[in-house]
């Protein structure tokens, strides 16, 4: 990591940022007679250029179409309004409808132009949205926006689901003498509630960033990170990444710029990581995070396609949260991408130690390798010695907990 | 089903085809110090056409390699043998020289010509085979080999790795006064004892069929059966469908007798179908067979992937093993199949009872959709409308058992 560039994983990441207040509040929108924060506003009073990364489900929930008109649009924006405990998918015409009054009520409140504000929601599919209970919410986030610390940790925690904590982080670098600062929040992908869950990840910086170039550098990001993670396979209706800068640390970010420009991309690729990071090793019941690395694949792509394989395998992700070192499982499913590989050449590691070498199982090494796959995280190392593509996952394994949690209604 | 056709499904299947004769042993190849059968011979003394469908896998064990180059040759084939307990896969060299040696053994003990026997290994993988404790048992199986019902009850019974039951199926028509018999048996497909599981299915007649119709009609029969199941999603490195016609039923099916050809592709898909229904309801410790069908896809390949995508969600497997009738899920699972769908098109319905229509979910039956997926079998029925392409799979729920069953060494 470079030493230029701090890093911070309080809960209260999004006070930092110069220029932006939040605020969160309960509206019950599961209808169970709690308390539970389930609202926030995220507010610039300057206008912020802004740019996301969202599902490539066919079946994609209004919020998620709403965010990418406006985005297309190009206005300046203003905020984000997103609520947990409903997903507001599958909800036909009244979840447009329901959609877009959250949005006029946030920009209303907040005394914003039309069309400057982003809406996220997740949770429950197919149920339409308690509007009632969530007007006079909105209203109240909007007065109560502050950059104090309590604001901005009750935000990281209402767009929680079945996540059992909340995911943030912020950077810090500073650039001429001028501070810049970087801070995200995240909700789980793994998945979730009765009915589904959603990955959502919210970062803003008080940098100044042309759109283009947000809109490059959070697509980079995010095939870094968020697109990198399975921890079921499935992917949601709702998954969004938005990124949104305001300027007010005085420091442009451009290509002008060359070490600037450096440190804010390493900074948020870093943020991003961590958020996903964060986000598997959150995943519902798991025990173990495992990073899966095919190097030596005839393409980038085939080398993804393996390490997807593996990592979706029920057979590979039970054998982990057994604790079994299982290469015959992993090279089934490794040979079920159908890149082209031939037994004989391939070169496996867990970790650092040899399990095949040309194909050629090293079981003098067999206590270790049962050793390393007993841990809670470690490395599975593909190198199918045919070309030079290369890839890499996050999985977790499979667990009896993940069955029975996902199981209820 | 047409009533020129019988089924039966008594174990002793394969004794009823004229011409063939079985036995089985038990070599102990999983060195458990147990008597389990775990090798067996299918042997007809006079030639038989024979035609095969194999793994797509890219790691392919050694003996469905020398299946394929067998039956490249043409030469024609007396007989097949088998054994579980051990896939000799992933075992290099040594595993080539042990697949030969099986080969080489059956035929010589049998008094086969060189080249006619196939061989298939069904079990753990990436260890080699014990074959001094099996040389002598392919002897006394081909000593033992008769027409005797116990013979062929034991046969089914040797493929068997984690399978709770034999699947046979047998079928009989007559042509012209005379009886033509096919049957099958088959071990299971979902996955298996430790490391490995293999779907196999041997299918006999004594039919006279020319080889490439032979292969037209098992390549036919298997993606209308085999090759539409899915417990976890995982190909094996074994997977193989043999058929065998020996001719001594003394009735020819070709084209030219339409009749004759329509009854032995009806019967053989029927079997085909049956051994497949047979494998995924004894799939690891699962609670529920559901049928997938997807119609109105822009294409059958895009119904397919539909059907895929909705039968491999971890999500909605799980859905399913609650009794949770979550449409939400389906849709989720359905949408990132990414074939175009629209969800105000969609037409959802389990079993006759309609979820969506056009999308909109069909509340005043909320009671019934649970009713249906507590049950142990039932169907579910998505139209896309948007074109003709239809297809079907069938798919399992996912258990904490399937999780327990397969985590251990």
């Amino acid at each position: 990591m470079n030493s230029q560039i701090q890093y911070h994983y309080s809960t209260d990441a999004l006070a930092h940022v110069s220029g932006f207040t939040t605020s969160a509040a309960a509206c019950d929108i599961r209808n169970k007679g709690n308390d539970r924060l389930d609202l926030c506003l995220i507010h610039s009073a300057t206008p912020c250029t802004a740019a996301g990364v969202f599902t490539t489900n066919d079946v994609v929930a209004a919020p998620v179409t709403y965010c990418q008109d406006v985005l297309a649009e190009g206005t300046p924006i203003h905020g984000i309004i997103c609520n947990s405990g409903n997903a507001n998918a599958c909800t036909g015409e009244q979840g447009d409808r329901d959609a877009e009054e959250m949005l006029m009520e946030a920009e209303q409140q907040t005394q914003s132009p039309e069309k400057s504000y982003l809406v996220c929601s997740t949770g429950r599919i197919g149920e339409v949205l308690p509007m009632d209970r969530m007007v006079p919410k909105i209203q109240e986030c909007a007065q109560n926006l502050s950059a104090e610390p309590q604001n901005a940790t009750d935000a990281a925690e209402s767009i929680l689901t079945s996540d059992t904590r909340p995911k943030t982080v912020r950077a810090e670098f500073t650039l001429d003498g001028e501070k810049v600062t970087i801070a995200g929040i995240a909700k789980g992908a793994g998945m979730i509630e009765p009915n589904m869950a959603t990955m959502l990840a919210f970062v803003i910086t008080d940098a100044d960033v042309e759109t283009s170039l947000l809109h490059k550098l959070i697509t980079d990001a995010t095939n870094q990170s968020f697109n990198r993670l399975t921890v079921d396979g499935d992917m949601s209706t709702n998954d969004a990444v938005l990124l949104l800068a305001n300027g007010q640390s005085g420091k442009q970010i451009s290509p002008d710029i060359p070490e600037g420009l450096q440190l804010f991309q390493e900074a948020l690729n870093q943020i991003c990581y961590d958020l996903a990071h964060k986000i598997v090793s959150d995943g519902e019941r798991i025990t173990k995070v495992v990073k899966i690395h095919t190097t030596g694949a005839p393409s980038d792509l085939a080398a993804e396609k393996v390490c997807r394989a593996v990592g979706n395998s029920l057979l590979v992700k039970t054998s982990w949260y057994g604790n079994d070192p299982n290469w015959g499982r992993l090279m089934d499913a490794a040979g079920y991408a159908r890149v082209g590989l031939q037994m004989e050449k391939i070169d496996l590691h867990y970790d650092e130690t040899p399990v095949l070498l040309q194909g050629k199982p090293q079981t003098q090494n067999r206590a270790d390798w049962k050793s390393i796959v007993s841990g809670d995280s470690f490395t599975i190392h593909l190198d199918l010695n045919l070309g030079a593509g290369k890839s890499w996952i996050l999985s977790t394994d499979l667990t009896e907990g993940y069955v029975d949690f996902n199981k209820s209604e």
